[in-house]
């Protein structure tokens, strides 16, 4: 699995205070953790107001950089914020995201990150939406997933630098939620084999008590269906036990190696069983 | 889900210190628990020498119908055990279990068990076993379980009355464990859609550290590939809060009211998210 870390986000509470006052020892404990629990890239999104956006992802990106060591995940609905920021980052991690979202100079968010990421090793997290929204079906959302895989492909793009994004839905609002996901990933990885999966966690459970169950158990099913990469907390226990025995229960974990490793490491498991 | 309460079997230690000490309020007390976990059976198993067993179980039976109006899932690996116990049990239940494993007497205990509840309404648990034990191939799996269902149907008896256990392995010693059991669920269930699958869950995660993890997401998969039944322990919060998650997400649960109506009543999530 690839993770990647989620917690410095101006979405969340408490990294937005930690944003508003400007607080670093805060962002560089969350990424410092988060890299110890095995992160492949940190996202960092600011979840500001527009004006002050630059700024800020500017103070996050110096203080995780300087931290860790691990890659950045750029993560602004902005495009151009996010090649603004490119040169800011030491080495190549991946830009979330793209989608068929046309924007005010009528390019697609894809347009304007492909052709400037071309000649480089960046990534992208790729939304299967464009203006119409997300699309409740799963074969809309195969089609979008084609479109944007064959424009990478046309840029050079090579089909593992891009993790796609099928848009969990909310599933107190919507039953079908998992299912509709799972067909998108088995859609469109039937005949994409080499591109990346990934989602948040938490989206699914918008609105139900005790969401560590939904989220823990969406991480699960989703992985069996073909996920291969999640938007999640490596510092919560409960994420990293699902993840690390659903990856041994799926036969990915020889001889449970990881499995043990996670444990012996304290990344889950420091509780009774 | 149809779920076999597992705690009245004298292979749990804590159980046997009380059949052996005949402790009857404590066996009371984990039928009325694994009731109001909403078990469907109750798991009633000895685990002590032979020379006692039908004392022991005879006593477990009294206990757990005077205590609870939940049916019984009579266990022992003696067909004859199971058949002289059936005038004791007030209501129809499983047998737990049946296979092809032939006795002393030549007969299979599918055989045996099928001739005495034919006209009954009582159902079975059936291992995919035979007298050269455990096969390892999903493939073997089907073809014990078609001959055990077919000799059913001679018989009169409905697959609806049928829980196949496919004998899920270590994952310790068996990297496979899941995926094996998983496509013998696919396989007889494409060919027999009306059958029950029934397994124990904690088999998978013998010699493993933080069994639970093991444990709850070897259920979230066993279900996503057809499994409608577990043999397992209701009063655990980690399992209902699994359970009832992975039904929701499934597309099994109406508006989530199942596990809304868990949470409230205290199945699961009391501690915070």
């Amino acid at each position: 699995m690839i993770i990647i870390g989620e917690k410095i986000n101006g979405f969340i509470p408490k990294t937005l205070a930690a944003i508003e006052a400007r607080d670093e020892a805060y962002i560089r404990l969350i990424a410092k953790a988060q890299a110890e629990g095995n992160a492949n890239y940190l996202d960092i999104c600011a979840g500001t107001a527009p004006d002050v956006e630059r700024e800020t992802m500017e103070w996050l990106i110096g203080l995780a950089q300087d931290e860790v060591e691990t890659p950045l995940c750029l993560d602004s609905s902005d495009p151009q914020v996010l090649l603004d920021m490119l040169q800011r980052v030491k080495k190549p991690g991946l830009l979330n995201s793209v989608s068929l979202e046309v924007g005010d100079d009528g390019r697609t968010k894809c347009e304007v990150i492909f052709s400037a990421i071309a000649d480089t090793t960046w990534g992208v997290v790729a939304l299967t939406c464009d203006n119409k929204g997300i699309p409740d079906d799963p074969e809309v959302k195969f089609e979008i997933a084609a479109k944007i895989i064959d424009q990478a492909a046309a840029a050079g793009i090579a089909p593992e630098r891009i993790y796609i994004d099928p848009l969990v839905t909310t599933l107190a609002t919507k039953q079908d939620s998992l299912l509709n996901f799972t067909e998108a990933v088995k859609l469109i990885g039937a005949v994409y084999p080499r591109v990346h999966f990934t989602s948040g966690l938490s989206n699914i459970s918008f609105g139900m008590p005790f969401r560590k169950a939904i989220n823990t158990q969406f991480l699960t099913l989703a992985m069996a269906a073909g996920m291969d990469s999640a938007i999640m907390d490596p510092t919560s226990p409960d994420m990293q036990a699902t993840l690390h025995a659903t990856e041994a229960l799926l036969g990915k974990d020889e001889y449970c190696m990881e499995y043990l490793t996670g444990y012996r490491a304290g990344l889950f498991g420091a509780q009774p069983a």
